[in-house]
């Protein structure tokens, strides 16, 4: 039996962190082996919120590959690729403008929250409004059977799918309509125990040197209750310990729990045995990286690759689009 | 001095008629001479309010292209092309829709009233409401100077000069903020007396046979007032008096003014002799479309130079603006 192919994105915003690690790709990563597929940089949707600061999309786009090379996302199994390399999207954008009902994207529970949230920006564009639109023309270019997403996406996904539902009510069953598939979200926070993010300057790049991560994880917000080295801590809700489950071998969080509590053991010591897990953890990556980073060559004959073959699905669906359409 | 560039554009729902000779194609003719001229065929538009029956639409952009040819418009002066071979124009779309504030469309004057207007076509779309920016790509993509619109549309080109500005603004001055060139509207009203136009079926189209314009002249309403052949008639609110002016020599409206208001000429004699000038005055126009009628490979060899010619400054334009909005 053939393959079910998925696709997924990310906005090329900048290094990627731990959160993305196991919000996405690491997730990403295994679904290498059971599905074909699309993996892509969405750069024309880092316009919905970022049109007026441009200037380090492209950069971003070469780090975002830096670091998709570096987790294990494989040329070989997947196709990864840049979106405003394949222009059909935008054609497709526009095709799909004309059938979403306003009421669609205005209802979008996602709109709004976005809008309160970054407020200190002028998000009312028409094109951000729309991107539920752009992300429903990047899923069906591909005919993706499924689209792996966080809990937060999954409206968008429905809309998509609604979206592909509606074309082929008019113009004949092109699109397969796409499936959720829910994958967890990343129980990692931020030094500062928000949720790790670039902009609130809380996160630990897969990028960061080991002196780096040393630093910032010396940095981190541990049981906010624990003041001093000889007051009993609370493993249950220190950041720490949540990176030891993850980071260190089994028996070591058994043997902090007791020791934290009764206070034998300090937060300093513990986050100093924790970083020096953590970086031998990212090792593997730090060391893919490496290489890549002394190949640039390399990275861009990947890129050339993804975006052809990208181009070469989106060309033939664009010619089917377009006989069904009559456009 | 090098000529200025106008750029305008026509959708593709179905033959031309004298409302569209009289509002804007005489127009455009006349302007070949002093302006470098793009005109095209809007037929992504159409799908803003004809998304659910694209069927007619190819066969409509090749007879809107028989009567543009008609009528005098010349592939040797101008760049007639349609709009959906340049997919560059939805690439640019999709850029513009990232600057515009939703604001300005949601107060576009002409918004509401569509939408009012046509209560029978749900039009509450994302592209509906989107299609100024749509607009403004076809315009800005060839750096009009200006661009000849009737009253109606002045709206939009406003838009399209606030939307090019934005651009300029955000990533340097790449386009030239077109001027709006004031076209009379036309004053030709249909067989019925309403604004002339197809989907009131009471219009006279470019290709109607003598024996069609006869027919449709016959069912014209005069003066209302002008019950029976021996009541005297108004000619200042009668169409047909309109047609005359229109159509006929200098003499005859002088002629028929007293004779109308004295019951001496009766509305049957009026229309014939009006019918007789107009198949005249459209006899050209006939001759020319029989001529490429009778020979579709040349309305097809002018398209295709029309859409090259128009993608090859499209590509040039983009490459400036994927340069100017790094991505």
């Amino acid at each position: 039996m053939a393959k079910k192919r998925i696709l997924s994105g990310m906005r090329p915003t900048g290094p990627l962190h731990l959160g993305n690690l196991h919000g996405a790709l690491a997730n990403w990563k295994d679904m290498q082996d059971d599905y074909e597929c699309y993996f892509f940089i969405a750069d024309w949707h880092a316009l919905t919120t970022d049109y007026d600061s441009t200037e380090p999309i492209r950069g971003n786009i070469h780090n975002v590959f830096l670091d998709w090379l570096s987790v294990g996302l494989s040329p070989e199994k997947s196709t990864l690729f840049v979106q405003s390399y394949v222009k059909e999207h935008a054609e497709l954008f526009l095709l799909l403008s004309m059938i979403t009902p306003l009421p669609w994207l205005e209802r979008n529970p996602t709109y709004k929250e976005q809008i309160a949230q970054l407020e200190n920006r002028d998000l009312s564009t028409f094109g951000f409004l729309g991107y539920p639109v752009l992300q429903a023309a990047d899923i069906i270019m591909y005919k993706a059977n499924g689209v792996p997403v966080g809990i937060d996406q999954a409206p968008h996904v429905e809309l998509t799918r609604e979206i592909a539902r509606r074309f082929n009510h008019f113009y004949g069953d092109i699109f397969p309509v796409p499936e959720t598939i829910l994958t967890e979200t990343s129980k990692i926070l931020g030094l500062d125990r928000r949720k790790m993010s670039k902009s609130y300057n809380n996160a630990i790049f897969l990028s960061d040197s080991p002196k780096e991560i040393r630093k910032k994880v010396s940095r981190m917000i541990t049981d906010p209750q624990r003041a001093r080295r000889t007051d009993p801590g609370n493993p249950d809700i220190c950041n720490v310990f949540a990176f030891h489950q993850l980071y260190s071998d089994k028996k070591t969080p058994q043997r902090i729990d007791p020791e934290c509590r009764s206070a034998e053991i300090g937060c300093v010591e513990c986050k100093k045995l924790m970083a020096e897990n953590l970086i031998n953890a990212l090792e593997p990556i730090r060391e893919k990286r490496s290489y890549y980073e002394d190949h640039p060559e390399i990275v861009s004959e990947v890129m050339d690759d993804g975006n052809h073959r990208a181009h070469k699905v989106a060309r033939q669906t664009m010619e089917e689009v377009r006989e069904a359409v009559k456009i």
